[in-house]
């Protein structure tokens, strides 16, 4: 029986649980809360993110550690060579930081939107001079589901922007008006063994995923989608499920984010797949082989942010509520449901069926 | 949330806690054992089976009750009206005697090899002069997994076999040459909708389940499952998965014995089908629309019984392993592998290929 150590108990944790307990496997998961929803399927030990000695500890006990939450110390990970983390902390040290991101990115060949870091206001003229408006300027660290954002669409708005924003570092970026959003999440496992699913196409509403569903793309599109993500994997020595998005500009993909993790935009997969994001990321940090993600169904999902939705009032024809048993606060993403059918055009009509059901 | 009570806390507790965590559910296993493998997936209340108020207050604390382990008392569940127990008291009643299966058969239509109660032995040679030779006998009560079962060969055998089986009251029935063993799975809902699966083949070793298969059956041999087992969950008013196992002669469906509960020949719903045995059990118990049983894919199981075997050795393709985490023992079914393919003929040479494996 593998022990597997998850820091962070929220829904993704308890998605790994249900994946992995058919394997035989056990969880614990380290967690600040008192009841994280990921209890269900395991073991709690309650500690901070930043509690050194409580992740030491919680390692040593389990036979492989993950995480499923971004804002941890990687620097702690990464100079502590007895913690054996998947994926690996150079993965997390990169997505923390968007500079970093961003470098790695074009490291990897993955071109992006023209940016800049900006940490002052003369910084941030210069950037406004070179790249022109408009922009976007993100905070570089801990920014998600679109907090920490704020657009320069006038030179006026550059005026006093660090300020509004905190005072903390900047990344600015050149605003881009890209035709789609869409991602790639794919599996690398210890022994360098790949896979990929079909791309999906995302739709966010104010900076949450709102839904997302595999499309019909165009191979060359495809193409260039599983080359970035091959090159970054092996960039960073991966191992687990790693999220790559981009933005689609006149048929060419630009990079603008990735989580070292399983991602919102690949829950379709528990049922639109047969192994899903959780199955492979399993199976990639216990040294096992990882599923094939051939046989994968049209399919979409859609989020269900500040309230869930009844499960009777939901058919039993190929739609599955994946509920994370959450106290419903809004803003905040308290379950999902998946679609698979046919064609992706029936995909298309049950999700916006269903967003006409949640937003009622 | 629905907190869910399930009477018995192995692997088909924990199966059953799996498919319904998504749905917000929570579990409580009432189980005499220490550490029962559904531990994995919700509380454990530790109780006797035959512990009458530790059930009913383990009834109280729940919103619903099921059970997934058929030898619990009956009696005490149809006696007391206050105990709301999904599937029906009656149900379980029925199933837990011989005789009253084979009665329960008959009113609802079911064809059944010819069959007497015995209770000594001029029953027992009566039985033997009027339904002819070869015979089996089986212990009225507690018989699975082949235990309790004795072949009446000649004459001789049938002499002091009362005794041999334990003095306890059997059931003798006309030994049939059968051509196949199959069973259909269904899950009835309190509103009286009903699903039915795939017909099933299957192959028992030692008494034991070896290996099921969807397999094809020409349309005759589909109507009369699918109208048996309508019939019966009609007769018992009943709510949650069931499963009939046939034997087939010549084109007849003879009904061997049913289990009120999902069931390990259904087991491969759990990768071929959208929604699994599992989920439509618990849709049912609450009073939730069926999930749809079309879509399914030719798919096939086969358990692990003694051993589990070892995660690494099986591919990733179409290749499922459920470990249920329990402790290896000769004769003990401690996991299964499920196989999904595009065609029959391809489950079938993974089965045999993973029989193979297993043997060695």
């Amino acid at each position: 029986m593998t022990h597997v150590g998850v820091i962070g108990g929220g829904q993704l944790g308890r998605m790994l649980g249900l994946a992995g307990i058919p394997l035989g496997m056990r969880f614990s998961f380290l967690d600040p809360g008192d009841t994280p929803c990921a209890a269900a399927v395991g073991d709690v030990v309650t500690a901070a993110f930043d509690d050194t000695n409580a992740i030491r500890g919680f390692a040593d006990a389990c036979d492989v550690v993950t995480f499923e939450f971004e804002n941890i110390p990687a620097d702690l990970l990464l100079g502590d060579s007895s913690l054996d983390v998947f994926p690996p902390a150079a993965a997390l040290y990169a997505a923390q930081e968007r500079a970093r991101e961003k470098t790695l990115f074009e490291q990897a060949g993955i071109p992006v939107a023209p940016w800049r870091a900006v940490d002052d206001q003369d910084m941030l003229d210069a950037a406004v001079a070179d790249l022109g408006l408009p922009l976007i300027a993100k905070t570089r660290r801990l920014g998600y589901d679109g907090k920490g954002q704020s657009r320069i669409q006038t030179a006026q708005d550059a005026e006093g922007l660090l300020e509004r924003m905190g005072g903390v570092p900047l990344l600015v970026e050149r605003l881009v008006p890209f035709d789609r959003e869409v991602s790639i999440i794919g599996t690398r496992n210890r022994a360098g063994q790949t896979v990929v699913y079909p791309l999906t196409q995302n739709v966010h509403v104010n900076g949450i995923l709102h839904r997302s569903e595999t499309a019909a793309f165009d191979g060359q599109i495809k193409r260039q989608a599983v080359r970035h993500f091959r090159a970054l994997v092996d960039a960073l020595d991966y191992v687990g499920t790693l999220a790559i998005e981009f933005f689609i500009k006149d048929d060419l993909l630009l990079g603008n984010e990735f989580a070292p993790r399983v991602h919102n935009s690949g829950h379709w997969t528990q049922n639109g797949a047969p192994y899903s994001q959780f199955d492979n990321h399993l199976r990639a940090i216990c040294d096992l082989p990882l599923g094939a993600t051939t046989h994968c169904r049209p399919a979409g999902m859609i989020n269900l942010v500040g309230q869930s939705i009844v499960a009777t009032e939901l058919g039993g024809d190929n739609v599955f509520l994946h509920d994370y048993d959450k106290e419903e606060r809004p803003g905040r993403k308290v379950g999902h449901v998946n679609v698979i059918a046919d064609q992706q055009d029936q995909v298309t009509r049950a999700l916006d069926a269903l967003a006409a059901q949640i937003a009622r």
